[in-house]
C-alpha cells in the first residue's frame, strides 16, 4: 500500500473521532462538531496546497488553481488587447458530506472528501500540476439526520435550497433557516450557485458502495451509472388516547396498530417488489406512556427505485393502504413529502473515462445501480455527475462497523489519480 | 348541587391547572408541579382541619385525630393509673394520587384526594365529630410515568419500596433512590409502613371509573367488587441498523418490524380473549433516523385480566410469540418484568357497609371490577380496601377530554358522607 493510502487511512481514523457524542461517531448540521471536522479538514485541504473557505450553508470549499504557465491568459492586460480571447480556466468538482448518521460509519461521506485530497496531495509530490483548477467540497449536510430535509450542504452550493427546505424544524423546533442565520452571525438571503454550469467540468463523488454487489465482484471498486430516486415523507396516524385498563378493545383507536400495519405492509410490498426499498426508519408515539393507548403515532417512511415510475407506484400504494388502515381503525392519517428525488443517470462521457481508469488500476470494471441517494442527486441539477464506488465489508453502512479495507482505498486513490491525469491529459489536447 | 359539591369541582379545576407543561396537564413524581400540587392541596387540608405533612417518598397525608370526648383515654396519665386500658383509637384512610399521566384529565386520582378533604369540611361545617382519626393520602406517584415502575407513593406509605423500585431509572438515568435522596436532602432509606395493619380501619378510595358501566347503566356512583391483576413490562428486540437505501430486503434484520409484529399479536390476542388487555404504551427505535433500518427497537407491554391464571397464560403466550418472531428474523429480544400486581379483592364487610350507602343515595348500587390498577391494589398489603366508582363521560380517562359531572360528584359527596356517619354509628355501638 502507497504511504498516500496509508495517510488517508490514517485521515479516516482521524475524522472518525470527531463526534457530537462520546463513545460514538454522530456529526449533524452546524453542530460543535461539524466545526472541528471543517476545521480539521481545512487543515488537511491547505496542506496539499488547496486555498479554504466555508460558504453560507456551512460547506467547506478547498480550491487548488489551475496551471496557466503558457496559457495565453495569464498574461496581464491580454482579454483587453489579443486577437484570440483565452478560453476561461474550467473547474472540476469532487466532494461528499462530512455529516454523518447517528452512531455512523467512517467512511460514509468523509471518503469523498478526503480522497480527493490526499490525492490532490500526491500529484503535487509528483510536480503534477493541472490544466484545469479542483475544488473538493465537503458538504455540511446529507444525511436528513438533524432536519427531515437532506441534502442541505450541497442544495446550499448548488443554489438549490428552497423556501421550503428553510421551513423544516429540528427536535428543539429550530429551523433551517434560524439554524443558518445564527451560523452567518445574523446575515442569510438563500444562496446562489457557486458556479456557472458552463464553467464546469463535472462532479465526481467518490463513496463506499454501502452495499454487497462489488464484494460478491470481489473487486475493490465499481462505477456508477445510475443513482435510484428516493422519497421521503412523514405519517402521522391520530387516533385517540385512553386508559390501558378500561378501555374495551373494540373502542380502541390505537395508532400505534395502526402504525405497525403499515410498517409490515411496507416491509411485505418491498419484499415482493425488488430492488423496491421502503423503511420506516423512526416511530414516534403521543402520550407515550405504559398505561396509556398511544393516541397519535408518526413515523418516517423512506422509498427507493432505481424506475420513477416504480417508485410512484410504490408510493400510491403505500399511501392508499395506510389510508385504508386508519379508515377501518377510525383514525386519520397525514402525509408530508419531505423530500422527493427522481433517479439520475450519470453522465455517460464522464464515466466512460472513469471507466478506463477502474481498467487500468484492477484491470475489470463494473457498473453499479446506487441504492442510496448522494450529494451527486442534487450536484446533477448544476453539472454532469460520475461515481466511482468502493468495497465496503458486508455492505455494511450507517453502523460503526462500517469498514473499506486500506488495500481498496489504495485502489481508488491510484483510480482517482488516474482520472485525473488522463482528464488533464484531455484537456490539454 | 350542594355548595361542597362546588367547591369539589372548583377544586378539580384549580388543581387541573398545576401542570408541568404549559397548556397541558402533566404531574410527574417529584416534578415542580407535584410539589405546587402538594401546597395547594395542604391548604385545602388546612382548612377542612387536617394536620398535614410530607413522608420520604413525597406523599401528602393530612390527619383527623378522633373525637376523644369523654373517652377514657383523654385524660392524661390514664395509660399509667386507668385500671381499664384504653381501646387505641383506630385511623381510617382515604387517598388516591396527585401525579398524572402526560396530557391528562383533571379527575383521575385528584377527585380520591379532594373528595374525603371536602366531606371532612362538610362534617366539620355541620358540627360531626368522628370516634375515629382519619388520614387522606395524597400519593406522590400512582401512573409510572417518569419511572417504569408504578405506585412508589403508596408503596414508599405502605412500606412496600422494594430494592429494585429504587434501581428504576427515569428518561434522564436518574434513579428512584437518588431522586428521593435528593427530594430528602441528601437522606433517605427504606420507609417502614406508616402504620400498624392493626391500628387500621381499612382505606377507601375515591376513583373516576374510566369505563363505561356506570355510564350504560345510568348511574352516577358504583361499588368496586375487584381489582383486575396487571404485569408491566419491557421488550427490547435488538436486530442491526442499516443503510435503508442499499441493504436489500432479504438481508434486512430490522428491530422496528418485529415489534409491529408483536404490537399487532398483541391486540389480536387481546381482541380474541376478553376481557384480556394487552397495550403497546411506548415505543423507541435507535439509531433513528429516516434513512437507517432501525437496529434497536424497545416497547413497553401491559398486560391486565380480572383472573390471575389467565393473566399470567397471556403473558407466557406473548413471550413466547415475541422469541418466535425474533427467531424467525434473526433477532434477538430481551424481556424485563417492571411490575406485577396480582387481581385484588376489596373487602367484603366494608364494601357491603359502602354498598349501603349507595343504595341510601341513588337507590341502586352496582358491583364493578376494576380494569385499572389504583394506590388501593397496595394499600391492600397493609389493610382491608374499598373503593367507590364514579361515572364519567365516555367511559374517558388519562385524556383531557375526561370529565365527571358535578351532579356525580355530588352524589358521590353525599355516598362519602353517609359512609361516614355510618361507620361513626357502628364504631361507637
Amino acid at each position: 500500500m502507497s504511504a498516500a493510502a496509508k495517510q488517508l487511512a490514517g485521515m479516516l481514523d482521524e475524522l472518525g473521532r470527531v463526534s457530537d457524542e462520546p463513545g460514538k461517531l454522530t456529526r449533524t448540521f452546524l453542530s460543535p462538531a461539524m466545526r472541528r471536522a471543517n476545521a480539521r479538514v481545512a487543515h488537511w485541504m491547505r496542506a496539499a496546497g488547496l486555498t479554504v473557505r466555508e460558504d453560507a450553508t456551512g460547506n467547506l470549499i478547498g480550491r487548488l488553481e489551475a496551471c496557466r504557465a503558457g496559457s495565453p491568459d495569464s498574461a496581464a492586460g491580454s482579454k483587453n488587447g489579443g486577437v484570440r480571447r483565452p478560453r476561461p480556466t474550467k473547474t472540476l468538482l469532487f466532494g461528499s458530506h462530512l455529516d454523518t448518521v447517528r452512531d455512523a460509519g467512517r467512511f460514509d461521506g468523509a471518503l469523498g472528501v478526503l480522497l480527493p485530497i490526499v490525492a490532490l496531495g500526491e500529484l503535487r509530490r509528483r510536480g503534477v500540476e493541472l490544466p484545469f483548477a479542483v475544488e473538493v467540497l465537503g458538504f455540511s449536510e446529507e444525511e436528513g439526520v438533524r432536519f427531515s430535509s437532506a441534502y442541505l450542504g450541497s442544495k446550499g452550493y448548488a443554489g438549490r435550497l428552497s423556501a421550503s427546505d428553510l421551513k423544516q424544524r429540528d427536535a428543539d423546533d429550530v429551523t433551517v433557516r434560524a439554524a443558518l442565520k445564527k451560523f452567518n452571525r445574523g446575515r442569510f438571503s438563500l444562496p446562489k450557485p457557486a458556479h456557472r454550469a458552463s464553467n464546469l467540468i463535472g462532479y465526481f463523488e467518490v463513496h463506499i458502495e454501502q452495499g454487497p454487489v462489488l464484494e460478491k465482484r470481489r473487486l475493490a471498486v465499481g462505477v456508477v451509472s445510475a443513482i435510484a430516486g428516493q422519497t421521503r415523507g412523514r405519517l402521522t396516524f391520530r387516533g385517540k388516547a385512553g386508559h390501558a385498563g378500561t378501555t374495551p378493545m373494540a373502542l380502541r383507536r390505537d395508532a400505534l396498530a395502526a402504525a405497525a400495519e403499515f410498517v409490515l405492509f411496507a416491509e411485505t410490498l418491498s419484499r415482493g417488489c425488488e430492488p423496491l426499498l421502503a423503511t420506516v426508519g423512526t416511530i414516534a408515539v403521543t402520550p407515550g406512556a405504559p398505561n396509556v393507548i398511544p393516541g397519535e403515532a408518526a413515523l418516517s417512511l423512506d422509498v427507493r427505485h432505481p424506475l420513477d415510475s416504480s417508485r410512484r407506484s410504490a408510493l400510491a400504494l403505500l399511501r392508499d393502504v395506510a389510508k385504508m388502515i386508519a379508515r377501518r381503525r377510525k383514525l386519520s392519517v397525514a402525509w408530508q413529502r419531505t423530500q422527493d428525488n427522481g433517479a439520475v443517470a450519470c453522465s455517460p462521457k464522464l464515466t466512460a473515462l472513469f471507466d478506463q481508469s477502474v481498467r487500468a488500476v484492477q484491470r475489470r470494471s463494473v457498473s453499479l445501480v446506487s441504492g442510496a441517494g448522494h450529494d451527486a442527486v442534487v450536484m446533477s441539477a448544476l453539472t454532469p455527475v460520475a461515481m466511482l464506488f468502493v468495497r465496503c465489508r458486508d455492505g455494511l453502512s450507517h453502523h460503526p462497523d462500517e469498514f473499506a479495507s486500506p488495500a481498496d482505498l489504495a485502489v481508488a486513490l491510484r483510480v482517482v489519480i488516474d482520472f485525473l491525469l488522463r482528464l488533464a491529459h484531455d484537456s490539454s489536447r
